[in-house]
């Protein structure tokens, strides 16, 4: 793409493609077209419609917060458990909340220290005043997100273990109750914090004229996506090291130093397991999605004003986040089943809910897109369509991947029968192939919004549709990430149910949830990716479009050469395809040798302390909690940095042409080894169990020894490097938004 | 990149950026500028010198085959060895070349059907009606060079056993003169083939007006490279996977489960795993590397018109290879060593060699470059030296992350004492973190040689420099491939003496060989990446000048938008940054799947015959050579194919925009991969011999039994997925060549 910001012409309709002339000077479309000043009836009306709508985002965020709290009643109101559920579920709840009260701390000095470098941006004239604050309370509020889905999800998992005493369909209320207070809790606060700074942006610039207001209230918005995404990073990272080290470090020496089973209470890892499922599956997963959530709305905010739809065009993504919000509390009434239900009972009930709420949103959104963008713009509606069902098709493919019962993973677990070496080949081999058919879905999704949005016309009204298509497949976050954070609930009320010694069938009744809990975990997950390849597709764009519009505030005539065969463009995706790949390296290092330090200290602790293995003396499991979280928090700041740091060195370096280079090298790259981690090590993981149900000699076979070792090999993989990833694309892109100015302004090439 | 096929003005400098105007009609450079016309004294001569100079690539290729007849006569002069060892090479030498018999019976039917298709291509008028006989003669003599170094090579492993019974020295003069043969043939037929092609076609042409005569000259030799290419491909992945198959099946069944030692004849598939040796690391090296060479060369000859140096710009590629090659045989004269000289010496021999070369044409090709583009061109000549200089830097950092002096690979053999899981986290986390380094040193590379010959003027230039810096690097082949083509020959001569129950000596003679063999085909599998980067850069940038030319000629007026954002452009990058992902995923199942047989096979046998384990019969080794064979040949078709048609698929949807994008995403993830591969396969390797040397409780040891896993799952990475995608990022490229004005002319978006 060859790109003058002094351009001529508007960026509406026409049937030529979005090339712009060259030589010939001109003004931006965003300050010449006053849109109040040619106001037609009907525009007019979609005007005062999305004067309407635009509440619509902080009513349903309001409701949402109020489900929550309902949601978190309900949790509290079931009994708590046993004394010895009680004293367990303590311990681990005491552990989440440390560890989160020390990550945040040491987060804190480092969102501060970013505070002060962006204001003396700010005094040099590179960054709007706000930008400090909105960056902030990002943070903040995506640091939020997750502490209270965590803390309702330590309430809610003895519960669940108690009510799983009665009922299958009791305890599947409480686990669900409590992924439901994180799923409203993410959307909610998302919700509320845009409406936030949107009235405030809106009141404050008042005076100005509407499209220049839109114009920097969404680059405003924009800017402080980085927040949340630095948060996410850290969180996602830090946590992900914490749960898998403890994970392994446990299993290594529990189950096949010591023989004993997994989540046995003598084992002196086993509350730090359990409260890395807390602050890894849960925070951490919260962190993320509500870093997705935002940002793909402020990215799709954004390219609302290069697609030409002024004020309509911002209110649309924040409209059906609200409309997402309210549809996904309908789907959450769907979610129920009898009381002895069958696994896959429990799944469509699981799945009644999602398929409720998307189907509220497949019909309403095509009135509010047709209310607000006309009749003549309804192929938005489509591009939405496309990404929800873009969302579903990943979740199938990722079932496919990764379930026992079909083809894949069952080659997996027949590998483990001829050794180590072949299982982790084979494995390796499933996670690779897995990336066509999630690829061929994500480009045919990107390819038709693009096109039923009109981007064959017009450029920007495509890249707007693309937006969309992210903005539709989250829309029904609320539901979706309420059946995914319920699965650590019921993960940690099986630990709470062996630990405390219950008899047999509650064990069955939670292992039931958590193995459903898998699936849906899996599907969250294809979920993630594949947003993120929308979202931060969306963001590239939006990324370019600031950058027009920056230098065209500067009066600077920037020749832009988006080209691949540019030098700048391609040293900037080479860089780009290369940071995933040692990002996935650092992270990987990270669990390895803080898993070394839990297998030495829990064989110190087995030799040491008398009776530990026949169950006389308890072991000491704060240690243990200790080193996960102290390690975490020391491995979790190299990989951020080098996320944060990346994109001002290309950018100083190889100049925008570079930055955007290397946002699309890492998108690619990032998607793919995405895609390859979460599958390989599902595969291997259900492999596992497959082998463990009694296939290829199964429970200490030589072949389940093997799975094992794939298992092991696939936890990092899935649940630290895999949803880090989905992240570091989407950070590498705001911090090349906020310091987009200073890079235009000081560049080598 | 915004390019409007009919542009006005020229190539030549200018001090803005090859920027096109757009809308404006022209007529391309190639056809308006008659360089016959306006000639100055100073160009005239220079011309005059092309004349002279173009006849160093025959007049070198000739003395290349000479030296390479003396080369192979001096390994027929040695003794061939005791009857029990001529017995044994004579088995291997049979089982290649029956091997090698029915892949080229294979891969004939398949080359002639493309050639019928490429006919009919030819008949529509898509093609010149050179292209298809072109293809099939670089298919001919890729293999004729695979063929030739193979059977060199099985005639020099028994002769350097023997050798080695009397001194060091002599069994390392036998094996390098066996590499030299192969280093030589490659070189000689590429340069030879080459000027045959230049010279027919500037005959069969002579009538045309020069530029136009240069033009359709080098546009045809581009189009050949695809029969290389295809071969390539074919021998390396049929090759990689017999020879990883028969290894990874032998150790299985042989060291693991029998607890022979590695080469005992008494293993039904050692014949195989030392014919692998052969048509895999030999006969699919020498292909690979003949393609490899020849595509470098034709790309910058394709470059060289539209940087505006017409003649002269071709002949520069030429002569610096022909240069290349006569440097080569001067540094072969430099290979020798004292009688017992320790691994050191024998390295520095070796190095020795290579750096006189690169010494030589660092020197000489100052004075080619000058005479031939003037001393205001210089720049070009720098492009050349960081071509040499990137190679040598690719060399050291494959050194650091595989060799066990280091640290990478110490950590990854500690690994290993606490099991299976960690030791393979580890592996792949320093396989990719390799991938930075080498990413910088391709940057700086790209950017380094595209400033200093000229591109910021003038954009042609600096891709002509990156592609006289993918030629600068393979100059040298000559004699870095002697280096590396002798390493497999050690292999084989140890797989002897073992066999032929030698002296403890002789092993441990053959041993510092092979394992010095070891060090540099890990320098050379560096190398070929580091130069598959470059010149499958050169072959996007030769793409898109041809499909400019062809859509001029045709006068077709096409819009062509190469920018990332351009959602056919990044619908091809994520098909491309896919397609290795996938194709890695096909070889190693393949590898695996085949593995699996000779287990099978190899079970069969110890069972069955009775008096094997013992010593008192003999195994059936052909049957395992004949699975190995099938198999190899059956899974090799798959992954080829995909390669040959996606190229055609990406282009018919997405036209020349999406195949730009193609060819750039399988470049990141093909290149970044191969890197992985090759390096995480050569840590895990080196680990395995580091703990045998006695490490982490040496031989025997848990951590041995670990470190095996690491090498097995490593093998197929490093020696057969690694060196495939090599070839497949150049190959897509070279069939999106060949059917360029097919797509153009038919696609959908």
């Amino acid at each position: 793409m060859l790109i003058n910001c002094n351009r001529p012409g508007g960026f509406g309709g026409g049937a030529e493609k979005d090339f712009i002339s060259w030589g010939i000077l001109g003004k931006l479309p965003f300050s010449t077209r006053h849109i109040s000043s040619n106001l037609h009836s009907t525009e007019r009306k979609r005007r005062e419609m999305a004067e309407y709508l635009v509440y619509l985002a902080p009513i349903s965020s309001v409701i949402a917060l109020l489900f929550a709290v309902y949601f978190a009643k309900t949790v509290m109101k079931y009994e708590e458990g046993t004394e010895e559920m009680q004293e367990i579920a303590g311990a681990i709840r005491i552990g989440a909340r440390a560890y989160l009260r020390r990550q945040y701390r040491t987060v804190v000095v480092f969102f501060l220290g970013m505070f002060a470098v962006l204001y003396v941006f700010v005094h040099f004239g590179y960054l709007n005043v706000f930008v400090p604050w909105a960056f902030l309370s990002g943070a903040a509020f995506s640091a939020l997100a997750g502490f209270i889905g965590m803390t309702v999800a330590t309430q809610a998992s003895s519960r669940t273990t108690y009510a799983a005493r009665s009922s299958l369909n009791s305890a599947l209320r409480v686990a669900f109750a409590g992924g439901a207070v994180m799923g409203l809790t993410v959307v909610g606060l998302g919700l509320f914090h845009l409406s936030f700074w949107y009235f405030l942006l809106n009141w404050v610039y008042r005076g100005m004229e509407e499209t220049a207001r839109i114009q920097i209230i969404t680059s405003t918005m924009l800017n402080f996506g980085m927040g949340a995404s630095g948060m996410a990073l850290f969180a996602r990272v830090g946590g992900g090291i914490f749960t898998k080290a403890a994970d392994v470090g446990a299993d290594l020496v529990g189950k096949v130093e010591a023989g004993i089973p997994e989540d046995d209470a003598r084992n002196p890892a086993v509350i730090a397991d359990n409260v890395g499922d807390n602050v890894g599956d849960v925070a951490g997963l919260g962190a993320d999605l509500y870093e997705s959530y935002v940002g793909a709305i402020v990215a799709t905010c954004a390219l609302a004003v290069s697609a030409g739809f002024g004020l309509q065009g911002v209110v649309v993504p924040l409209a059906m986040a609200g409309i997402g919000v309210l549809a996904s509390i309908v789907g959450m009434r769907f979610v129920r089943t009898g009381e002895e239900a069958s696994q896959g009972e429990l799944l469509r009930a699981l799945r009644r809910g999602v398929f409720v709420a998307g189907g509220i949103i497949a019909i309403v959104s095509l009135f509010v897109i047709a209310a607000l963008l006309g009749w003549d713009n309804v192929g938005m509606y489509f591009a939405v369509l496309f990404g929800l069902l873009c969302g579903i098709g990943i979740g199938l493919i990722t079932e496919y991947y990764t379930s026992a019962q079909y083809g894949a993973t069952k080659t997996v677990a027949e590998s483990a029968a001829t050794g180590h070496a072949t299982v982790i080949i084979q494995g390796l081999s499933v996670g690779m192939v897995s990336i066509a058919p999630f690829t061929f879905i994500i480009v045919l999704t990107i390819i038709a919004s693009f096109y039923v949005s009109g981007g064959a016309g017009n450029f920007s009204l495509g890249l707007y549709g693309i937006g969309l298509a992210a903005v539709g497949m989250l829309s029904t976050l609320g539901i979706t990430l309420a059946t995914d954070a319920y699965g650590p609930i019921a993960d940690n009320a099986g630990g709470i149910a062996e630990m405390s010694h219950q008899e047999p069938i509650v064990r069955e009744r939670t292992d039931a949830l958590d193995s459903l809990g898998n699936t849906t975990a899996a599907t969250g997950k294809g979920f993630c990716i594949g947003s993120a390849a929308l979202a931060a597709l969306a963001l590239i764009a939006a990324y370019r479009d600031q950058v027009i519009l920056i230098a065209n505030d500067l009066g600077l005539e920037l020749m832009l050469d988006f080209s691949v065969l540019n030098t700048n463009v391609l040293a900037g995706l080479l860089l780009g395809s290369m940071l995933p790949f040692v990002f996935s390296a650092l992270t990987m290092t990270a669990v390895g040798r803080t898993a070394q330090k839990v297998v030495l200290e829990v064989r110190r602790q087995f030799r040491e302390i008398k009776g530990l293995l026949e169950g006389t003396s308890k072991p000491d499991y704060a240690q243990c909690v200790d080193i996960c979280t102290q390690a975490a928090l020391r491995e979790m700041i190299m990989p951020s940095v080098i996320a944060l740091l990346s994109p001002i060195a290309v950018g100083l370096i190889f100049g925008v042409e570079g930055v955007v280079g290397l946002l699309a090298g890492s998108l690619l790259s990032g998607i793919a080894l995405a895609v390859f981690t979460a599958n390989s090590g599902g595969a291997w993981d259900n492999a596992k169990k497959y082998i463990e149900e009694g296939h290829f000699g199964g429970k200490g076979s030589e072949a389940h020894m093997a799975a094992i070792t794939g298992d092991t090999v696939g936890d990092p993989l899935k649940d630290t490097v895999g949803p880090s990833l989905d992240i570091l694309i989407k950070l590498i892109s705001m911090v090349s938004l906020v310091f987009a100015s200073f890079i235009i302004q000081h560049h080598l090439f």
